[in-house]
């Protein structure tokens, strides 16, 4: 980054949870600064402090609260380097085809291109050579296009785990069996999101479609880019070991960070010991830090001792969200090591993983800032 | 029972929490009536609704409001048939040695007894044959005993998962695999228990020696009474077919009630598809039951298809909370069939299992009515 | 009422969180039996069980299950002797008014036709006599009427405090000056209601329109119906004695219960003492019990003598939640008294209002069995 | 302050909830710098990290990790100018007089001398000027002191009221009458502090001597220091204009934040408009800003226009929680004026005004740099 110039980035949803996250995380950013706000037509025209119904523990950023929200077409985002995308699922699809299609590049947290085979789904402190599917996203495109593109983010769920589990196959080679039963915050819902009447001393076991998100995604994260005789790429979804993943959602009534319980079964034999795996954890230095992406968190895996931590009132906050923790690490009886994550939904889990895929953007010249 | 004749018990611990769900379960009892209360020597001599802080969503029933708490000592209490401990481990093991030694019938829920070899764990909706070792544990004291015994009930959230897998092991024969994450209610750690501190918006992912009762608790209760060359017998913790257990124990902000997310691998290939399981868990009877029980639930089973239950709020209070439910039967990508487990951790899971157990030994003729 | 018949009645908003409360109360009722649901278009149609989102810790009355749910109509309820509304006040309006317009009597939990002139608002347990406003409001309709009217229910929070006001002023004379801090329960708002990002580990100090509600509603329930020389009554809004009334509103993270802290200043001089005013408030036995209407409470004030009660947790679902807690009964260094109150506000401040409402009806010969 | 010097600090109570919110706030401060830490025996000895349960959002400062925890005798505090007492109730009494008897500055945030008629009791941004007493508790001190005394600050739920309280009567002369409703979070009751079955989905109407609490402190704290003939000084207990205060307490399931719901009466009439109200509070700057007192808030008082704040999940961290925010004043019906006060009861309501205090204390002279 040469030193002074900023980016300008735009913000689609920026006045629902996740947008407001984004605010709240770029209003402080060292190299990108917003230049323009999306969201619904109902919103467009206002100053932002007066469309927004702001739900942050910290004021609205006093650079933001004048800005007048436009509606989410390419046009009025001509001069955006960056696209962040916070929209609801049921709108992202048509309006984020739209910005790629004007050759803006994207940088979206819904679901709907996930599954797209020439979309990469970046965890950045996991997957971030996933980007090198771009140029044949571009290619492909109708017309090609030479700007734009869509790189997505994880569900919330499934980059908390993916984290710890791609340093534990960095270490100790394939993963074979994954099962995973997760307590996941009401901030992972939205706003409104889930009723009081339904979560107040009580606990839902189900949230729809998430357990078939972390099953599917998991495999595309975790595994590589195989390139064809022809020179085709495509994600090949952990094929070479296989990895089956098997996960229970659970909505409890915590505010933000979702807690994880994991086991595993590693394709080594004898598998590592707990202790090993701690020190593996502890060690995990993710390209997007060595880079040089400055929202990487300082620890990416924050190792517990405590026998009772992560605790996600505790530990949600800790450098600001970014990271993640870990803790009891075990021996399993069923399969090999069983642990705790904690991750904070709103952070790595959303909002900061769509910057720091940005910022792996512009260290690589994928995006031109 | 004989018409008209009531069976006089009395309550250890009279003003902790089980004591006090022991009183409101008794109030109303067909066959028991609460005849004497015992709870520690700050307590003894007081009227009972002066010793307790009573935390109950009912009023203190009237008959025992004024009844004079005694010290838990065995002379207080020889003229009850029986006696139901709700002490606190560390008074349990003195106080109900000393009960059975003066020849009463102890019916626990204190952890201290539960691996005694000569002491049955009985979860009364799964193995009340276990109760055939008692000739044996009142002959091996010193001296033996005619009448003396201790029977205990298994740990909250040992008791929810257990009843339907006996449920299933009963339809398709043995388990090999069993992982289960609990997610615990508050009151499963009696008052004042859990600060709130520590609790509201926030899950603590570690309960205190809860993860290795479950793991050996279940193999105790599903396993059998086996008898060598001289007659002596001994619990076989389901040695026949090994079953590895292994769980995670999660406390959450609910008050009542015990959600475990449960996956499980059955030795029979090709294992049961998930709707013979869900026939297989509702049609399931208990001795119980058949047996004629008053406190046994109507429904052992509850299964739900709703896709978001059981839940604590919704669900816990059903028959008292005798029963258990479970819903979300599916495949399990890793194991062969997942599901969800609720079950009520102050009834069933305490004090409703220990007055079942009084029951079937009454019935059974182990305890002179 | 004659033995053995019993009457038929109706439910307007079968589906919503009032309705279930109606059909939980009324599945078990000695006089009246449910005859008819009506909900949504989108609701009509379909068997109840399959229209409803049942929200309530008790499973849906067997009975009720198949009934298939009607659209709010008059003419699909012509054979109901009573109708119950539990419609949003955005529907209520006209529904109500034609149900009424079709001679059909309606007690209504709506806000709609509260400040009618000819409408009573009544808490059953307080102001049964302000029924005598029938025959006029039934005169000025046009057509006249000989059997349709409409009766309302008070606010929840107004209802939880009118009746210990009640009891005083009927022991010691006209009250001056009221100042009202409500803490009320989640369920107040019905269902979505309250976003759990909005209420968990959280007071929202607003609740939109309360206060006004209080203020008012107070004065036409603590007041009586005056006649003027022509005959023409009206409600005298407590006019002999002007009170003054200040609310101040607030939700807090409580699923059921409202607990309101009061202080008052009475006209008489000296005041009662604070242990005169509790045996006044022990000693109050409304008319509705006197009667004998079969849903009032058997102890209408419990006075709670413990420092810390009465708690929602503890005391709201006591005698079913149809009548109120009062504790803490002690001198105010402003006013005169202070206490604190506690109704459960989807029982004695929502459905058992009115269903008490109904039973004064019927036992007064307003509503012909 | 001397540019680059730092003024030696010790903690009295350091492993205590109020404790480590003294080291939290203490590791940045730009004049203090913690230089010993007390506890009880059972942790002096160890190292601070091993010594306390941390519950901090953020992690123990890396500075204070190691430091040996000493007991609390003023002989191993000798090199500190300053003591923070975080000490419970039942051991600030011997302890605090101690170290003032040994010549220590100590700012208490204990009861124990708060109604001591030599010892001030300050809020900072309300009664600096009440540090005057401080020679006279000097001289009468046996021996006389030269540099030893107490200050204390005020219990955190009247902290909250009186800034805004003093603000209107700097304004608008004299206040008369004070009638407040609290509902306070379960941080003020320290740890373990509430259990969570006493709190979770319910309310506590009663804190034991809160109330007492509000109703004497707020009088010593708005009142004056008046002198006699002789020279001898007192607390004039507002006398000139008598106030009279009615407090009702409540513990609310809330993690941090209290929120008071506040009715007052002025001396003068006709009294000032509500929006007359929101410009003084708005306007306010107390002394300790004025003054220079880096802890002191930037804003004072924030004045929410929006109709349903402040909340205390969402205001109640701005500035660090060193200010208070107020919300919907209106008029009041029975007294003059209605609003909402929102206060961190963990910082301005506890450490922070210990922290404020200190640093009045040094800009006056008061402690020797």
């Amino acid at each position: 980054m040469e030193e002074g110039r900023k980016i300008n980035v735009g913000i689609l949803g920026a006045t629902g949870t996740v947008g407001q996250r984004f605010i709240t995380l770029l209003s402080a950013h060292p190299w990108f600064v917003i230049h323009a706000l999306g969201a619904s037509p109902r919103s467009a025209g206002k100053p932002y402090a007066s469309a927004v119904n702001w739900k942050q523990a910290t004021p609205i950023p006093s650079a933001v609260k004048t800005v007048v929200v436009r509606e989410c077409k390419p046009e009025h985002f001509a001069d955006c380097a960056i696209i962040f995308s916070g929209l609801d699922a049921d709108a992202a699809g048509d309006i984020e085809a739209a910005f790629r299609a004007a050759e803006l590049a994207v940088f979206s947290n819904a679901k709907n291109y996930r599954r797209d085979p020439n979309v990469p789904l970046i965890v950045p402190l996991v997957n971030p050579g996933h980007l090198s599917i771009i140029p044949q996203q571009q290619a492909l495109h109708s017309p090609p296009l030479s700007k734009g593109f869509i790189v997505t983010n994880a569900n919330c769920s499934t980059t908390g785990i993916v984290i710890p589990l791609a340093a534990l196959e960095k270490a100790f080679g394939p993963l074979e069996l994954l099962l995973v039963t997760t307590m996941q915050a009401i901030s992972g819902a939205g706003y409104p999101g889930v009723a009081s009447l339904d979560i107040m001393d009580n606990i839902v076991p189900h949230i729809g479609g998430e357990e078939e998100k972390i099953e599917w995604e998991t495999l595309k994260i975790l595994g590589g880019v195989q390139e064809d005789d022809q020179g085709a790429k495509s994600f090949d979804m952990h094929a070479n070991h296989p990895l089956r993943v098997s996960a229970a959602c659970n909505r409890v009534p915590v505010i933000d960070g979702h807690t994880e319980c994991v086991s595993v079964r590693f394709a080594r034999r004898p598998p590592p010991s707990p202790q090993q795996v701690r020190e593996a954890l502890a060690a995990f230095t993710p390209d997007a830090k060595a880079l040089g992406c400055p929202s990487a968190p300082r620890h990416t895996i924050t190792v517990h001792e405590e026998p009772d931590r992560p605790q996600p009132r505790l530990d949600r906050y800790y450098q600001d969200g970014a990271g993640v923790s870990v803790g009891r690490v075990r021996q399993c009886p069923v399969l090999d090591i069983k642990f705790v994550v904690l991750s904070n939904n709103v952070s790595i889990g959303a909002a900061t993983s769509s910057i720091i895929n940005a910022e792996l953007a512009v260290l690589k010249g994928v995006v031109a800032a």
